[in-house]
């Protein structure tokens, strides 16, 4: 179990780590010295070492760790081993991209449903999931056993989304607008992903090499 | 300009004012204090004035900062003002998503060419750009000028692509995959999009929430 307070940059690298070790394997391999992993992750064996220390530490002196063990672990820590349940909201060319992408599965979540509010979409299967009309979120999520909210819609569209999907309870946003939700709401998780602001740093680091050279 | 040394996570955060000055602008504000932008963007009045002095600063002492000013200095430190060409590798369902959700040209670049592997998609139009196959790849970037690709495509498929981008020249890469294209070449800027490790972390802070109530 996680000591108290760790931070978010900590968590945050978990799912590297746990990316990494899944590959290492998936290769056979049974077990790595922080050196060694340090290596195959483009890190510090102390950064490594650090990092696992928040979790209780997890290799042996002169062992190093056990790849499919930490794994494990952190996968534990996470909560990959749990699920919950997800529902998207938008099936355009964005909500389509996430739905058919990612292995949920594997990840801790299960896409239970999908809503759009074109007429033209709905009806259509994604991920073997049949696509509803937005009106019908409520009844669904009342019924369902719902905690997590995906948002594949713009902006304004989430502005008139949140407060039904609130006050329907749900409380974790995996939000691709630039919608800030929990300016609106204080007690949500949200994490968010903005695409464009990923693009204007690549955009900015070209433009800084450009100068330098 | 930026003073030497800017932090990667004050350019990281550039974006962030970007989006929201335009918004303000767009919303007909014409001047804000720096407390009041802190509101606005969830922030600290000292977190934001020791941000933009970074590069310069640029409010004026009992004014605050004049919107639309700001928005388009903060465009020009982010290199949005040039354009840089750009050509997508994949147009399946995440390939179509980010060629039809972002408006690239706004963010510094212009979307030129789409390559495709799988033959059912090549000659097919997404945001009025022909999907071309794999093979013209090399031809195409030789006669145009090219700085970045984005990588919408599996790991596996990466690492037999770079190779082909880099010996073409191109530096600059936008990558959705989980190669680890900086391990291999070292002179190229990477701005990776983790879909999953961010979902894993909405997992971490789902599971952390119920654990604490």
């Amino acid at each position: 179990m996680p000591k108290e307070g760790v931070s978010i940059q900590v968590i945050r690298r978990l799912p590297r780590y746990y990316r990494y070790l899944s590959e290492l394997e998936s290769q056979g391999v049974e077990k790595i010295s922080s050196n060694k992993l340090a290596a195959v992750m483009n890190s510090t064996a102390s950064q490594i070492r650090q990092d696992l220390n928040c979790f209780g530490g997890f290799g042996q002196q002169g062992y190093g760790y056990a790849v499919a063990g930490l794994r494990e672990e952190i996968g534990r820590i996470l909560g990959l081993d749990r699920t919950h349940n997800m529902i998207l909201i938008g099936a355009g060319n964005l909500g389509r991209a996430i739905a058919t992408h990612l292995n949920f599965e594997q990840l801790g979540f299960h896409l239970t449903a999908i809503f759009e509010k074109d007429e033209r979409l709905i009806g259509t299967m994604l991920r073997g999931v049949r696509v509803m009309t937005d009106d019908a979120i409520e009844d669904y999520v009342k019924k369902n056993d719902v905690d997590t909210a995906v948002l594949a819609m713009p902006k304004d569209a989430v502005s008139k989304m949140i407060d039904k999907l609130y006050s329907c309870g749900i409380r974790s946003y995996w939000n691709f607008s630039h919608y800030d939700i929990a300016k609106v709401y204080d007690d949500v998780i949200v994490e968010n992903v903005h695409l464009s602001d990923s693009l204007m740093t690549l955009c900015y680091r070209i433009n800084e090499k450009n100068t330098d050279t």
